[in-house]
This record gives structure tokens, sequence and C-alpha cells, in this order.
């Protein structure tokens, strides 16, 4: 931490309490991560054990929300924070609905995993959804990384990456309904597909709100609704160094 | 507004404050009905021109909760709030989110109403879809009614109709996979309608989401991730009668 950063915090234990909140969220992101990655492996490895294990998380991270969330309340009502540290709480409210939602996303694929792990397996083993369940979960995981280091750059890179989500998902639809066209006896396991590539592309979409929150950290910029070339170019042209806010 | 509330802030530049921002979210509230309603009589009406008017109308609600998160960003520094004041703020800056995000599925929605709209209509006309969406667009309106009123009962009330919402949208789908499985030429018409009933079922979940605000704001409560029986008994036992939150 610098010492720009030092002496805006007089109180220690404010920075304290900072952390924490800073600390939880990433315990709660890496909680979302398992989920999403259990929920993933489970159709690829016909797993129909894992809604248990998955709803069992989801307890956890629903406790975690609950307690980020009283948190920054707390801190709000105590603190009268400011500046980058405001941003910070406001960033976290809004980061924890995102990451819960990912959660849910992921006890929604576990569902179908359950499903599907019951029913004869195609050829491809689902090959397409394992190539896209990375796609997203990277983005997931990277988003993660940005708001841990704080890093702008890296949020817009990631951001950046859910145009890629779209397409795929967009193309595994159409053959979906390909397939579905062609036999019939496809609609129900292309259904499954494509709810869970739906999923997956609502996950991608919270990631990216995540980049956003990121940058709003860093910059005080609501990237919200603007095209990301444009926020590229602001960031790179007029807007200040990333302010100094305590990194671990 | 009752004595205690007046009292409670002394400054009646704070009140205006809050004010304003409980009035801009319930304008937010009134453009998202909108265009939810629009898309829907679009796909009623076999109206192609419905796209333009929602995302037009998307432009004002994204430059709504810009400005709303800038005002509550604003209080939170200057005022330092406490209590319900804090309570109302962060239920507000949940709140818009949910809401921009109905915005989201109405265009959504209308984007499939464009495409329904170039080919030829079921001899039921949507009959389903109408009637689903009454039910979703009335806990939407009910929700912000319960906003606007600080009415945690009637949040409570709508909060519990997403059950019948949950259930509805499981028959259209399974009257969807049963009228594709039956006509493989009905598999793109039926997916359109799935994806129309699969917007408008998140759609009363993010309206579920705006009654536990409602609770949170009025009993200090956090309903999320609780059994709504529960939740019904805890607030008509323990829990101290409506805090006084100033009411237009």
């Amino acid at each position: 931490m610098d010492t720009e950063a030092l002496s805006h915090h007089i109180s220690s234990r404010f920075n304290e309490d900072l952390e924490r909140v800073r600390s939880r969220v990433l315990e709660m992101g890496g909680l979302v991560e398992r989920q999403l990655s259990q929920a993933l492996g489970a159709i690829v490895d016909a797993d129909s054990q894992v809604l248990l294990t998955v709803a069992r998380e989801e307890l956890l991270v629903n406790q975690l929300e609950r307690t980020i969330d009283e948190d920054c309340s707390r801190i709000l009502a105590t603190r009268s924070p400011a500046a980058s540290d405001l941003r910070l709480l406001i960033a976290v409210l809004k980061t924890i609905t995102d990451l819960e939602r990912i959660g849910d996303e992921g006890e929604k694929i576990a569902t179908i995993a359950a499903r599907l792990a019951g029913r004869e397996r195609p050829s491809s083993r689902y090959r397409e959804l394992r190539h896209f369940g990375q796609l997203v979960s990277s983005m997931v995981h990277d988003a993660l990384d940005a708001f841990a280091r704080l890093d702008a750059e890296l949020a817009l890179q990631v951001a950046r990456r859910d145009r890629a989500v779209d397409d795929e998902y967009e193309a595994i639809q159409r053959q979906c309904i390909t397939f579905m066209m062609e036999d019939p006896r496809m609609i129900r396991r292309s259904l499954d597909v494509m709810w869970v590539v739906r999923s997956l592309e609502r996950v991608g979409d919270h990631a990216k709100n995540l980049c956003e929150y990121v940058i709003y950290m860093v910059h005080g910029k609501d990237v919200r609704h603007t095209r990301l070339e444009d926020v590229e170019k602001e960031l790179r042209g007029t807007l200040p160094s990333p302010v100094a806010v305590p990194v671990p």
C-alpha cells in the first residue's frame, strides 16, 4: 500500500474492515467458481450426485452474501467512507448479487446434469458444452482476479470476451435447432443442451458486470451501457491513473 | 410523514434528496413496466416495430439507473445516513439493478415479438403467453406499489405469487415440448414461446427480489434465501411495526 493510501486511512481498523470485506468477496467468488465447475464437470462425467454438492455450496454462498451485505451496511453506517472506499463498498454490494446469481445458474446446470446422467450419452460427450463452459468459467475466474488485483485493464479485457461468448452461444443454439429438426428424438436432449448454454451465456453477462464494477472501483467511472471501445479510449486517454486502494 | 420521521430528519434538504431518489426509482419502474407491456402487446398484435420503441426506452432506463446510482453515492458520501435512511439507499442500489434487468428481458421479448410478427400466427394467438404475461406484469406492478407505499405486507403477498409463476412456467414448457414432438414444423415457433416464458419467469424472479428489498427497507430484515412461510411468521411475530420512513 502506498503512503497516500496509508494517510488516507486514519484508522487501521477501517482498513481491516475493508480488507475483510474484500477477502470475503473473493471467498464467495471461489465458492461460486467451484459450483460452476462441479456442475459442468457433472455433465461430462455423467455424475447424478452433483445436485447435492452444488446445493450444499449454495447455502454457504447465500450465507456469505448476507454476511458481506451486513458488513457493508455496518461500515457505511459507522465509518462514513468517502471516495474510493465508498466506491469499493458500493461495488461490493453489486458484485455479490452477480456472484450469487452465477451460483444460481450453476445450480440450474447441475439440475440438468443430474437429468442427463440418467440418459444415453451422445458420441460427442457434450464436447461443445465443455468448450463453452471453459470459455465462460475463465471469464468468471479472470473477473475475480481483476477484482482481487483492482486491475481495470484486465477487467476491460475480460469484459471484451463476452462478445465471443455471445457468438458461440448463438452457434450452439443454431446447431441444436438443426439437430432437433433432423431428428425429433433429439428434442429433449437438445433442449437440455440449449438450457445449459443459455445459463452459461448468463454467467458470461454476470462476469461482464463484475468487470464493470472493477472499472468503477478503480476509475470512479460508470461504464455500464457504454460500448467497450469507448470505455477503452476513455481509460487510456483522459482518466487519471488508478487511485490508491488498499491491495493485499 | 409523522413527527418521528420529521424530527429524524433534521435537514429538509436530506429529506428532499431521499424523496428524489425514491421518485426516480418509481419513474424507472414505470418505464420498465411499459417496456414489458409493449413487448408483450407486440406478440399479441404482431407488431414488428416494437423493437425500436423498446430499445429507445432502454436508453432512458439506463440513464435513470446511472442517475439514481450517482444520487445514492452522493448522499452516502455527504450525508452519512443511518438506520432506515441507509437501508433505503442500499435497497435502492439493488432495486435499480433488478429493474434494469427486467427491462433487458423486455427487450429480449420484443426481439422475439418482432420475429414472430413475420410468421403465420397460431389459432390460439399466443393465449398462454398473454395470460402468463399478465400474471408476471402484475407482480412487477404490485412490487413497485409496495415500494412506493413501503408496504411490507403487500411485498410479502407479491413475493408469494412467484410460486404460481414458476408452476405456470413449467406447464407451458411441457406443453411446448409436446407440440414440438408431435409436429417438428412447430419447433421454431415453440422455441420462441419457450424463450418468452423463460424471460417472463426471470422477470418474476426480479419482481420477487424487489419485494425482498421492500421488506428489508421496512423491517431491516434480510429475507433473501428464507422460506416465505418463515418470513411471514417472523414479520407477524417478533418484529416491530414498520419504521417511519418519509412517504410522499
